[in-house]
């Protein structure tokens, strides 16, 4: 077996480097992928800066993977040699677990993240177990749908997985590389959509993306006034709010989730919740089965991530991007 | 029209003395009723002592009220005079917003609660909106059924409004007015329940009130070592406690629902609720409907609160007894 060739961090905060390494025998369930394109997300730099303590050097991220399936162990029977697949955020899971077996793979406690204690797609070729490998369907451009994989089901599952209806009212906080995406499929869900954001400068931009209304993050009195109307608030935010404005402007039973990691724990008054019976839930990625869904949906309603390309080879400058904030929305590294 | 005649605090923390006020008219939508019991409830010493600053005065609690129709106007047609009714937290609503057109009444941002800018049922009569004056079925004692209206609802309504299925493991923290009903309803609904005490040597009693199991929420070994078994954790206590150890006691999908109000927000870590998908919600009382169907599944279950009477002439004794904690599990005031 070949060496992979991938670029790693070889300790918390370097830069990135070119980097081989021995994959070992392909296992019967696993496939192997050429990768064409991979989304730099904020969560890979999270991991080679060591934010969340759980990084294992050297580290190679992404995990937002499209390839070609290039070999495939005997167990595989959902993708053929050739097929243009994608990888996200999980790319193992143990298939006897009670998640596992009741179709929430993405809730198995012994998961493998893509990323975590194995190479990921900032790299010539990776791997997943078939399961978690999944066809791209016609209609959707290889180079750009990496991010659906990773930002993209993050924002997709709480509509599914909390029922949202076409007649909610949403809102949207925080419009970046999963922001945008949110605006996108609450607009195709067919949801009045309100994006909130710091950056009112973007304010044509939001509303060609989906949204029907525009409103300053930061301008409390502005949230004051939206008392009660929205049925879901969606947080891509990675830093703490003023919570209780946004709850406040929840609907009876509405619901803010949060799918940004914030270091300091969210402040929930009780009264805030207690009244109207609120929620406040997290959401992370998705099952195989709805990022199957969101990728139908995507393919249907002509819906794409807006992504920056930065060749492979100047990965380091494409994280500098990103950490600048000014990647709109997401960026996609390409290999020749 | 004759005078009411209950008891009123004059100043916030005052005992409370004998009070008479008129009425007025009774309103076309309005039941009048005779005071057969009431229920002593937290929030009741909350308002007389304006805990939450909302209290006016003078102000006669009692919101936890079980009574005989002595008169009617022209628009009720839900009861007959001489029948047997309850009235809890709630007793008018506007029957014209968005909630209450939905079956929510208990949403209506307008809705009246029994206790604020109007009076209570620590009186010999009260009044109620026809709606909020639900019928109390054959089988459930009216000396005993008032804490249902507002302790009991509160408790019952998570069941219903959250999808409770008998095949959930539930836990129940803080065992006091709330906490007993909950593991009742609990365990006549099929589920696993799990006790939460600081006061372990309510053990027995607990089994005996419908837990298979009883845990001491002061020892946070013993709560990690229950990492991801609860569906639902429905915590009654009115204090903070480290909700991290509970939501990660949580099966994927889980809801922590709180139903007792903290005066400081509660600290809720992102990673705990975005891993695993899970939900930190509130709940405050019920719909006339859900109130109904509670009364009903008691009635068949046979639950009925655990109380001690005091009679309504011995009122601040009873508070006293509340706030020295030591109520098992619910105070009843009744009138000769």
């Amino acid at each position: 077996m070949s060496k992979y060739h991938g670029y790693a961090a070889m300790e918390a905060g370097q830069a990135l480097q070119p980097y081989s390494y021995d994959p070992g025998p392909l296992a019967d369930d696993q496939v192997e992928i050429d990768v064409i394109a991979c989304g730099l997300c904020h969560s890979d730099v999270s991991m080679i800066d060591n934010e969340w303590g759980a990084s294992k050097y050297p580290i190679v991220g992404g995990h937002e993977i499209i390839g070609r399936v290039s070999a495939k162990g005997p167990l595989v029977s959902n993708v053929e040699i050739g097929q243009t697949v994608g990888v996200g955020w999980l790319s193992g899971s143990c298939q006897n677990c009670g998640s596992c077996v009741s179709g929430s793979q993405h809730h198995c406690r012994n998961a493998a993240a893509t990323i975590i204690r194995r190479e990921g797609g900032f790299a010539n070729k990776v791997r997943a177990q078939s399961l978690w490998t999944i066809p791209l369907p016609e209609g959707l451009d290889p180079q750009k749908a990496g991010p659906l994989f990773c930002g993209g089901i993050t924002v997709f599952s709480p509509f599914v997985d909390f029922q949202i209806s076409p007649t909610d009212k949403i809102a949207v906080v925080g419009i970046g590389g999963l922001g945008h995406l949110a605006l996108k499929f609450a607009n195709a869900w067919g949801c009045e959509v309100t994006a909130f954001t710091s950056s009112m400068d973007k304010r044509d931009e939001l509303l060609k993306l989906g949204a029907h209304h525009v409103v300053n993050s930061k301008d409390n009195d502005a949230i004051k006034a939206l008392k009660g109307r929205f049925d879901l608030v969606l947080s891509t935010v990675n830093v703490n709010l003023p919570w209780y404005h946004f709850l406040s402007a929840l609907a009876p039973r509405g619901r803010l989730v949060q799918v940004g990691i914030v270091t300091e724990p969210m402040a929930v008054p009780t009264f805030s919740i207690i009244t109207g019976q609120k929620s406040v839930s997290g959401s992370d990625t998705g099952s195989p089965s709805t990022i199957a869904k969101m990728l139908q949906f995507c393919a249907r309603h002509k819906i794409e991530p807006q992504v920056e390309f930065f060749p492979m080879t100047e990965i380091n400058s494409a994280i500098e991007h990103l950490k600048s904030g000014k990647a709109r929305y997401r960026i996609v590294l390409t290999n020749d």
